[in-house]
């Protein structure tokens, strides 16, 4: 085992990776679809100081034309691709982390790849690159040499696996082979397996490269040309899938028929052409065709699961935190897709955060500044330590805590930025889960260090299992539930208990509106708003739901009926569908 | 001018062309972009029987690989790419109309193409196809050749011009080009221009083909081998674009891993790699390279306008009825950008219908069975005649009907399926519109003749002009509008008067229920539902409206009090608040 660089010692003076360390394992790395690499090299950046404990160890993997230079080691270092989120006092604080990039097997950037000489008995006669012959890998592959390469360095478990892209997959790959390597997996713009369509331009690019007559059937690097023409259509229709319809529009119509003159042998009668032949020309002077073909086909046969019963399978043993945040307008790998990972995550009880960032830059939105701003903060809170400071709750909020024993696992429907969480949080409740659909209020939630997903109510609870929390909880939010009845079914199917906070429509002051006035009633708090501009879509008295649930066999075991204003609790003898403006009711389903 | 083929005859005997027609133009026909090509010959298919008046002819365009044979002529012959839509009896009826569809300029399916050898003034040694040399066509060139088919053909006016995808761009050009040459133009699956997304497809399988090495810069029908790679992967690509990811995994992903084996030099790991290998292969047998790149640089080229001052410039002059058909799944040419069209022709006051069709199959919806089973019932109510049946209206709507002169222009927002515009017609109004989000209502609206445009109101009337209607009406929809204020807003600015009628939600029936039973009011009509189930958002009282309208300044000029249940008209001293379940008022907003 010797740290050096070796046929491609030059990358570490070119630039970007001068930072770059090396470490050539001598024992086979086992693949697995069969076969071996004799002898590995790992390249890898690090920053920060790892502890005695060796425990603030955090792993950053990269996407399929990325390397190891994720930030800058020094203020003149050039950038790196994630620098907006690693260095010191930044999101992943390299004061505090000891942070760890490798590049990936089978890449071109230091890690052994199929542009390296490839081991032979024969002597130095038969010195010749892998080229074709370099074997088919996987992810598991990618994250086996990772693993070694942590041994390596003295880690045993990483406080964090970070990754974008196939830096996602990695990290997923990572926690559901090896469950106690780490103690959280955060996967940025990541999926469970490629959609049919990205698989379609995965295919059709390596098509482009291995048609090419300059391809050799791989073995092209003693030829005078390379694949280049390939490869670099390939990367054009790479790039179109990074990017968003919208954000196309923006970058390239304002002087669509004004292109860029370049000098390239490509079509460049449109403005977004001449980019494109830019963008396809440039990756050849520093990608490599084997490598390109090789980590391209490691991700479209990499997969976790096509159901939610196969993922859970996948990630059954795995111990770890999650955070999985993907982008609105990434079709690439799509949210729907993140959302896939976090359903199996859900059923699985484990801990997890979700959060879908509208942003319009596409799957490359992990790396724009103003998204990286917007998931940083869960990344940093998910390292943690969060400050803890004491939420102020209302008084229906001080009831419902009042109803939940200390004990209990409770998933709070419509969470909000996470009040009555964090108060339970603060009274020593352990297993607490948030559901919120409002973007702000679950990053705001999720950087007080909850668990929160985001999940549209409206849409169904189907990815929690039965009885899976002791209380669930609709705090305030019966107003703005589209499909009441399955909400109701879905809340006492997740919930041995389900505890329902709502104001009375009916309360006497609206009423009044009503009858004296003529008038659609308004009042303080959710019933705050004129007709016209109400937000609200549910009206409902107290008489209301206690009819519904009575109808829909649901028992009620406790109710406590408040006027908030005066906080006086209303006896059910004192007509509470007229003297109190706000019910909670403890509900349950017999089986 | 002659009616026969030459150089490719032998497309007649193969098969689908069978049936196909051609005439040549010894005149130049003069190009848009310069230059002219001295002779051409156009192909072309016919059904049915032109009449005298030449009055009943229907031109077909068709998509970028499409060709003349649009339907069968014979029950042995074999199916059109639009057999579902035209026949006799179908939608385009051959019975009744007399449909012709020629292969464009530029293809290489009869009609005069790069594969077509070029005229030379040097003998009969000078024999060679045009190849890369023949000229660089437009949309605009294409109809122009067409139109000269039309006078050959005797017909001046065409009854519609029909196409899909590069068809619909061709039945816009002909309309913006020649106002008086069609009394109807029909674009399904359509757009203004392409999106920067799409050209960049369209780039990169042009740069794939032009990179091939058997491309010899266009002059390969010498060469022993043709630029079949790159084309097929052009086409690859181009098959990728045409479905949606939904249709892609539904018909790769059960089996996703087990391939079709077939003959090919391409990848067939996956099954959608093995698809996309056979179908750009058998693209090559059948299409030729330079007339790919020559039909999609005119569709890259073809741009009616940017924004909606250009396009509604492109058809001012315009003077026929338009249908426009988007489907929810094309991301290549998107429901967006058929919007784009109809807010222009909307501004423009042309009759103009749109309906977005839910579908999952993509850009290639337009040519699937189900869907032309949904959209085939509007073209052929836009071709005509339509049976009249007289509708059943309400008491509200009898009263609004009594509200508006027989001459006035009426848009009907939330039309439904057009039972108040059917009666206005009946009455004998002319400038009627409807507005409807529902697509089963939109097409049954449509399917009466009526003009009828697929906009959610809660997203504005931006498309419509100041005062464009003399009435515009909302009847019984009030309860379901989002942003109530700023429909007010654009109903005030679109019409000269406004009239709306609603549900009164505190008619004392509805005000008992609350008050005495302390329930969430139902009653008949529109607040039939209960709280858990309504569609409503909003529940207004007639004192609700009335405020509303007076803070904002809106004059009432009439008001029109029912208890509909009775028929009872509610005088202003009677309490209509009380009295009334439903209110009539007409508005306007001085200048």
């Amino acid at each position: 085992m010797s740290d050096t660089f070796s046929s491609t010692d030059d990358l570490r003076t070119s630039g970007t990776l001068r930072y770059a360390q090396s470490v050539v394992f001598d024992e086979p790395l086992q693949l697995e679809l069969g076969g071996e690499i004799p002898r590995v090299r790992c390249a890898y950046e690090t920053w920060g100081t790892l502890n005695e404990e060796a425990s603030n160890a955090v792993l950053v993997c990269h996407a399929i034309s990325g390397d190891s230079h994720a930030a800058r080691h020094t203020a003149d270092d050039s950038p790196g691709w994630w620098d907006r989120l690693i260095g010191p006092g930044k999101y992943i604080d390299t004061d505090r982390f000891f942070v760890v990039c490798p590049n990936v097997l089978g890449g071109c950037r230091g890690t052994t790849g199929p542009s390296d000489v490839r081991p032979s008995d024969n002597g130095p006669s038969d010195v010749r690159p892998y080229g074709a012959d370099f074997p088919r890998i996987t992810i598991g592959d990618m994250v086996a040499l990772q693993r070694m390469l942590s041994s390596h360095l003295g880690i045993e478990k990483w406080r964090a696996i970070v990754g974008g892209s196939l830096g996602g997959h990695q990290a997923l790959t990572w926690v559901s082979r090896y469950p106690e390597a780490a103690e959280c997996c955060i996967a940025i713009a990541s999926s469970p397996r490629l959609t049919a369509q990205s698989l379609a331009f995965d295919v059709i690019g390596r098509n482009a490269i291995q048609t090419d007559p300059c391809f050799y059937d791989g073995q092209y690097y003693d030829k005078p040309k390379r694949p280049d023409t390939g490869l670099a259509i390939a990367r054009m229709l790479g790039h179109v899938t990074y990017l968003s319809s919208e954000a196309m529009e923006q970058k390239f119509d304002p002087d669509r028929h004004d292109p860029r003159e370049i000098a390239s042998s490509f079509e460049q009668r449109f403005s977004v052409g001449s980019y494109l032949a830019h963008q396809g020309e440039k990756f050849t002077t520093r990608f490599d065709a084997n490598s390109y073909i090789t980590l391209s086909m490691a991700m479209d046969l990499f997969d976790l699961g096509a159901h939610r019963l196969a993922l859970m399978e996948t990630f059954d043993a795995s111990e770890c935190e999650f955070l999985v945040v993907s982008f609105s307008s990434d079709w690439l790998f799509t949210p729907k897709q993140s959302r896939d990972i976090v359903n199996a995550l859900t059923a699985l009880d484990r801990k997890v955060t979700y959060a879908e960032i509208t942003a319009d830059g596409g799957h490359d939105s992990f790396l724009i500044d103003t998204y990286i701003d917007q998931y940083g903060p869960l990344i940093q809170a998910k390292l943690g330590p969060i400050d803890r400071v004491e939420p102020t709750i209302n008084t229906a909020e001080e009831s419902i805590l009042d109803l939940i024993p200390t004990t209990a696992s409770v998933l709070d429907l419509g969470c909000g930025s996470g009040r009555l969480l964090r108060a339970l949080a603060q009274r020593g409740s352990e297993r607490l889960v948030g559901v919120e659909v409002a973007q702000e209020k679950i990053l705001a939630a999720a950087a007080h260090g909850l668990d929160v997903i985001d999940y549209d109510l409206n849409q169904g609870l189907s990815a929690f299992i039965d009885k899976q929390f002791d209380v669930v909880v609709l705090s305030a939010t019966l107003q703005a539930v589209e499909n009441v009845e399955s909400l109701f079914n879905e809340m006492l199917r997740v919930g041995k208990q389900a505890i329902v906070s709502f104001a009375n429509f009916a309360y006497k002051e609206l009423r009044e509106d009503f009858v004296v006035r003529g008038r659609s009633p308004r009042a303080p708090g959710v019933f705050d708003f004129d007709w016209y501009n109400t937000p609200n879509r549910r009206f409902p008295s107290i008489a209301d739901v206690l009819d519904f649930c009575e109808t829909r066999h649901i028992t009620i075991h406790q109710s406590i009926y408040v006027e908030t204003g005066t906080r006086r609790v209303i006896a059910e003898t004192d007509d509470p569908n007229l003297n109190a403006d706000t019910a909670i009711l403890v509900l349950s389903r017999a089986e």
